[in-house]
């Protein structure tokens, strides 16, 4: 039943060699890696609106220059990527990049950063994309909690199938998404040649702050969430078409450019529009339907925009597992998360940001504009580990021409400090400081992971003096009984064919009982002794703790009795709760009270199955 | 830590030879059998008072006659618990009379209806106490539900650490609340010569709805419950001091005069200053501040009103539990509700009692007046079968006057049953359904349980085929290794000293992981074969389970191979987080494996503990 209903949704088991090399060419790759970085100009416009109009037209007049400071900065970055894809073709995610040239704990920072940002991503491209359907239909706004886990269960389920089943499906958002948007924006532009400009003068509601350099800092650190996965193919070359490095740099460069124009074009024409949108509408709707009107065009754009943030969204799920998965192999993340499950992917990891994301989303009420204070920190903390470990990396190999490599890494990673630093102070109290707590955080429990690891291996390693090889003396066998049943009998012909030494014993609650159980005991055997422990507490576990201990104790042989537990299962899982599961209990109580000895009591099951 | 914890909560364990038999003289007998019967005018004024606002004034006047059809209807009652009391000296409570007399089914649904009324006396009670003192303290109204909650703990706790201990402090409420409420009710008949009578037509807000006969039988349904509790004391004859019967008698007729003159008093009283109480106010509260000023006097007859009703919601925490473990003995209930816990009283029904009344606050909003409805059904069907029982038992017996006997019964179980019909029409919408449907559903559920211990009894018994007693034979052992650590060497060393016929078993995930330990093994244990068997999945306890069923089937000697696990145990809860629990799962999915051969298959436990 269970199976059927996962096959159904996950479909069934994969053999291991199905694992196979599947290269993509650069119009699948474009596809692949670039949703989250085309799609990051919904929430990146929406927050230089948002942090601009509290000032009126005077602030909106901004957001001209800010959108071309950031253009500027993601040219920055886009050529230090493309000399990432050079220096490491294998695939030279933050981390790797980090812990190779500045060490392991600048490693175990850019892994944080970057496990923050993939759940972010998650979580607010959904919400934006949530945002930008609900623009279109005002009506859901009031479900957007609800949606945004929808959509994020619908990708969970689509990634534990194995991506490579949704790999081509998810062209066509990317595509349709870059078609309708550049028509828009092509349309929007020859358009704006026959009418004239508006003035936010017109259209900006009143001022209700003064204009300070506070605000415009702001409102650029908002936006540069627009950068946000730039990086994705940097970390992806291997999954390239050969010449991996060559047709990585040429997607990277398309991918850069087409995010410039979008960019830049929708935040030229709402400024050249006088574009404002009321407080239940995104600014992109509002430009869309101020370019297009509320006809069809429009609300294709408004359905892609939330396609391609779906598919961003997905992203994650191919870049967090991953990344777990090096952590653990690595030992600094639970071994759990580099399994591959039964369809050949990190499920474990997939789950784990799946639950992420969707408390992100529950907790900040499915509000992009809430979860966005959170969201650059951990990118731009990344990208300047990742830009300074590059100038490191260039000024240790030495290569012809290493200079001018270390200086545009080092023009990016001073650029992307900047920014971290603005993003960080001027978004600190709004939600930063959560991530600025939160990355030492991680790294000390993967650190606190990999000791605990290193230990239990030095614990179990065979080095060192030998362990004896010799079998064990034969076990003394102690018998907990609750009265004779079959159960016992069956646990007693075990007990006599694996030692010569078994004791059975009673625990008796109410006094009286021990002799009873005595006598019938003594007349079905008469050679194995029974005990009987008194128990002036009614406690069944304290008792046979305390018999074990001093069995030991009197016999001094060098071991530990093992217990014999005769277990009760139930046709039912309901009837469980009418039995008492003091085998249970006893067995957890052995199993937990440590010894210091080195010395091991074995715990013997006999499980007896109950037919109804 | 834990165990110091409860220590302070509940006390330490106590020796069974503890478990001593006091008795009570009748003044502390009617501080402990009485608070829920006394208190019950609290709700019960309240109700027929709602019931009756609607109408306005010309509702309200019907408030006396409904308060003098109460009584009477006491009277009956109260004379027919008499006799139970002379004829089941032992305690006769509901489920005792009509097992006995009318068989196990109705017996059932006694126990059935007494359980459901338990819990909803302890939540009535308290969110009743709650609604009298924020009456006093109205800040105290939007806290409602906490409030009810903290008093629920706070008497859970004190009955987990014995009944003893609040005997005394039960006094103190008791004859508190009649001591104030008498003298309340003196000064207000006092009062009432020197002053007119009020009238309704001037105090009662405007009629919304016509005085209907359904409304005048629907405030008489909901004033019933002034007589939930009457029971209490022949349930409890053995707790008497000697002469028990004519003690528990005077207990009874005292306890009934006692509620007569409380309920009748302040109904009548209520009507002759034609009292009416606002919205967020009781009206015993109204009442009281009419005849006493919002004075010191005032606050003390509130809050007494508290004490008694958190009292009464005690009385649940002596019956349920004590009916539960009765239940139990006889096989109809969970046999855990039958253990005396380490302070000699039974935790488990106590703790069931308190999260079942807890939900019902919570899921009701802590308001009294929406549990009402479910509240009379389950007491007026206790209540008839009881009596029914009794008219049974007096045909049975032929005693001289049996047939006085049995007719005052009868009145007992007519009256009792009419009001029965009463109230779960007038009140099936409302919420009585709700108790209509549970009580079929646990007297199903009771029927199950008794079914499923007559079967294991069955299964276990020794009786019929005498089962062999001879060992079985050297079990086969079966070890799954995952690697070559001290855990698996310390296993071996155990499995040989148990068996001459040890396999080892691992699992290949990765292709080649099998070669490389199968020589690692054989360097090691040259004599001990190694099976290596793929896992295409990637599974591992499937492969291991499919390897069990192979090799018995080859050996075909009767047994199952014994399983040994080598299981570490971390030094930290969390550190389980980072292993696999492989052996966990593996135990799981071997106990709970069935197995139709009737053939028994061992688990041998090796603990390796974790030092760090």
């Amino acid at each position: 039943m269970n199976h059927h209903i996962r096959d159904w949704l996950i479909g069934p088991p994969l053999p291991t060699t199905q694992l196979a090399d599947e290269r993509l060419n650069k119009v699948r790759a474009l596809a692949a890696f670039s949703p989250d970085a085309l799609s990051s100009i919904a929430y990146a416009n929406q927050e230089i609106f948002l942090g601009l109009v509290v000032a009126g037209a005077a602030g909106l007049a901004y957001s001209w220059k800010i959108g071309v400071a950031i253009g500027l900065l993601l040219a920055v970055v886009a050529v230090s990527y493309a000399q990432t894809i050079k220096a490491y073709p294998s695939g030279g995610g933050s981390y790797v990049v980090a812990r190779e040239n500045l060490g392991k704990w600048f490693g175990l920072i850019a892994a944080s950063a970057l496990l923050i940002d993939y759940v972010l991503t998650a979580a607010v491209s959904l919400t934006a994309g949530v945002a930008a359907i609900s623009s279109a239909f005002p009506d859901l706004w009031s479900y957007r909690v609800v949606l945004s886990l929808f959509f994020l269960v619908l990708i969970t389920v689509a990634n534990l199938r194995g991506l490579r089943e949704s790999g081509t499906l998810m062209a066509i958002p990317v595509y349709g998404f870059l078609v309708f948007y550049l028509f828009m924006l092509a349309y929007g532009v020859i358009k704006a040649l026959f009418t004239g400009s508006g003035s936010f003068a017109d259209t900006a509601p009143l001022a209700t702050e003064e204009v300070t350099r506070f605000m415009v800092l702001h409102a650029f650190a908002a936006g540069c969430t627009a950068l946000t996965g730039v990086e994705a193919i940097s970390n992806g070359v291997p999954a390239f078409k050969s010449p991996e490095t060559r047709n990585a740099n040429r997607t990277l460069l398309v991918m850069a450019i087409l995010m410039g124009i979008l960019f830049v074009g929708s935040i030229s024409l709402t400024q050249y529009y006088a574009v404002v949108a009321p407080g239940d509408e995104t600014i992109l709707s509002a430009l869309a339907r101020r370019i297009l009107g509320k006809g069809i065009p429009y609300y294709a754009v408004q359905t892609f925009t939330l396609l391609i943030l779906v598919v961003a969204a997905n992203t994650s799920f191919a870049g967090f597992p991953r990344l777990a998965s090096i952590l653990a192999k690595d030992g600094y993340a639970p071994r759990q998360l580099s399994f591959l499950g039964d369809r050949l992917v990190f499920a474990n990891g997939m789950i784990l940001l799946a639950g992420l994301s969707g408390v992100l989303i529950v907790l900040f009420n499915g509000d992009t504009h809430a979860l966005i204070p959170l969201f650059a920190v951990g990118v731009f903390l990344a990208f300047t580990l990742s830009q300074s470990g590059m100038v490191i990396h260039w000024m240790r190999e030495r290569q012809a021409g290493w200079q001018i490599k270390s200086l545009v890494n080092g023009i990016g990673a001073v650029a992307t400090l900047v920014t971290l630093l603005v993003v960080g102070i001027s978004k600190f109290a709004e939600g930063a400081w959560i991530v600025v707590l939160l990355i030492p955080l991680l790294v000390a429990m993967f650190h606190t992971i990999k000791r605990h690891y290193t230990q239990v291996s030095k614990q179990l390693s065979l080095r060192g003096l030998p362990p004896s090889l010799r079998p064990l003396p034969p076990p003394r066998v102690v018998l907990p009984v609750s009265g004779l049943h079959r159960g016992i009998i069956e646990a007693l012909r075990y007990a006599q064919a694996i030692s010569d030494h078994v004791t059975a014993v009673y625990v008796e609650i109410s006094p009286g009982d021990g002799d009873r159980m005595q006598n019938e005991w003594q007349r079905w055997y008469p050679d194995v002794p029974l005990v009987v422990v008194p128990s002036p507490y009614r406690s069944i576990i304290g008792p046979i703790l305390d018999f074990l201990d001093e069995t030991d104790r009197e016999h001094n042989d060098g071991q530990l009795a093992s217990v014999l537990l005769p277990e009760f299962v139930p046709a039912h899982w309901w009837q469980n709760l009418l039995h008492n599961q003091t085998a249970w209990m006893l067995k957890l109580a052995l199993i937990y009270r440590r010894r210091r000895t080195g010395r091991v009591r074995a715990i013997i099951d006999i499980p007896m199955y109950l037919e109804k």
